[in-house]
């Protein structure tokens, strides 16, 4: 399945809202290519959180058309002589620093080492690639007036994802919470697959019933439930899990197997 | 006035913008039908506060062009039984759950209650059905591709608007305040229909003086004025009447007659 | 230079996104001109700081094509008798209050007063000139429906630019914070021109390092460089410089000649 321009950019960072430089992001966009449709994916990773913007980008992309390219910026490294990658994964592209936040996709699909030369434009500051580099790159390939051929060659290696897999356990199935949502739930990185013939789930030392939806559990219970991006979330009814069980990235939540 | 699609969708939702799961629903409606105009209205609806995504969505509709599907996803039933309704009304569509949020447009207009089978795509989750569901049926009914008859039959019933309406008294008028703007401003339920022979206003047992604009109260002083949605505002210039006061919503607003 | 319309409208507002204040002003963009494509600049100014406003809109707006109207709306005179200005410079045009938000470019450019009786449309409300005047104003001049000319008269005067320039001192060059980042960065009015001869930078009694990106830093050290928009920023490494300096708009910043 290779990649048919939809012209649709998607951004994914960790700059916020509370600056103009998401904005200039669209400009330089509509700037090289007016008819890119340019859509906010989210900017509210936790600053440098390599791990959460890889595991939302690998679980949001495919609601977006195929020949969307996908600009992810969680980039402690700008500045730093890192490369710059592109890689191709069921008809879509995704464009970022090579620190791991493409590293999953990377594995399954195609990557590019990729240079600036062909880009044209003033040379990149020091410090906002966002701009001068991930989001002109972008814009030109969201039109197909470049491949990913043209700007850069196979990567021979590439920097793996952050995130880790769940582990098969004697208990059952040990993971961890990934990120954790507006609402305060605890979003792992368990997937539906993992709950097969499991009782019960664990989260600082707190055993939890799993349930369906959140109206199956009783109000102010803390349960465990498969969420809607196919992840194992740990959720209090009425409630917030974040803040009433004390939960934090990186908490361990063990899937407890039928005895 | 018949509904005659714009391809413009509005999203009102509670969801926030921390998470990816607002550009997620760009996306879907985008990959159902790219030359969609997708707006956020608003995301940062009080978690599950019906009344304030009610409020909004009478509020504000009418600014968009004829033609537009308005998305309103506020929806503490999600994962249980409750019914889908569109709603038809002065030349818009809104789509929404029938938990009240869209009761007073669906007593004006034309609602109906809406079937899943007709949209294809995957069986809608259990958690998310502004992605699964919502976006997917706006995309159809906003290029046209669907009409709600297509999809639905004329609602039998549908649950009542949470927002009451000002009450009469032997004062003059007792409103509520419905929602908090970022300012601090407290937003009633009162109109300016209901100023005609008022003298003040009271909240907390304060009485405050009428202005016509912000300008006209002094640095500091609590006011009452009509803003832009024809709805009267408790306000403190040059400062938060939501602190300086301890307004919140649900707080009776009163407005008294001249003697 | 000319102004040659490319349908694109940024806005730059203080109104944030917790309120559908901005939602709506895309609306009735929307609903005048549906080609027109609407971004979203910055809505987190600090409320009513009409320097950080003009700060942005002077560093931001050639990152967008030409022939782009620019919206802001930092406008503590609502409602009172201010002047309605739009200013071309640069092949873009600019659309704000006359309260110095647009001084700057208007001294470089061409300003017009504007009337608001060419639009068409209800009598503008006296607290939300956003959604009633400027909106709707920049969508015709988007569009080039309406020129400036149509709707004002050369401007005989305007406010000033509230920015001060950086001072030259027996030391070097005196500056000033004028916004902080998402991370906590502390960005001054100082310009790359400043630092020919600098060898330190001072904020709050502290001389600081300058050096040419964060990876030249070590962890938790504050240094001064310079940023992505061509102004110096003083920047702790892996740290918030806002916090952990206690560094505030307004706090005076000097670059140290080398002796």
């Amino acid at each position: 399945m290779g990649f048919s321009p939809a012209r649709v950019v998607t951004l994914l960072t960790d700059f916020g809202l509370e600056d103009p430089f998401v904005g200039v992001m669209h400009g330089v966009v509509l700037a090289r290519a007016r008819e890119v449709r340019v859509v906010d994916l989210c900017h509210a990773i936790e600053p440098q959180r390599v791990a959460e913007a890889a595991f939302w980008v690998e679980r949001c992309h495919a609601w977006f058309p195929p020949g969307t390219v996908h600009v992810v910026v969680v980039d402690p490294g700008v500045g730093s002589a890192r490369v710059v990658l592109v890689v191709e994964h069921e008809g879509h592209l995704f464009v970022g620093p090579d620190n791991g936040v493409l590293g999953a996709l990377a594995a399954r699909g195609r990557a590019w080492e990729v240079g600036t030369a062909k880009l044209g434009g003033p040379p990149p500051s020091r410090t906002f690639h966002g701009r001068d580099l991930f989001a002109p790159l972008a814009a030109e390939l969201a039109v197909g007036r470049l491949a990913p051929d043209d700007v850069g060659h196979p990567a021979p290696a590439f920097a793996p994802s952050p995130l880790r897999a769940p582990a098969r356990t004697p208990e059952g199935w040990a993971g961890e919470v990934v990120t954790i949502d507006r609402f305060g739930n605890l979003i792992t990185n368990l997937r539906g697959e993992h709950l097969a013939g499991v009782a019960r789930a664990r989260h600082s030392g707190r055993v939890l019933r799993i349930v369906g939806t959140y109206a199956e559990a009783e109000p102010g219970e803390a349960v465990a439930l498969l969420g809607s991006f196919d992840a194992v979330e740990v959720a209090v009814r009425e409630g917030d899990a974040a803040r009433s069980l004390g939960g934090r990235r990186g908490d361990p939540v063990t899937l407890l197997a039928r005895p």
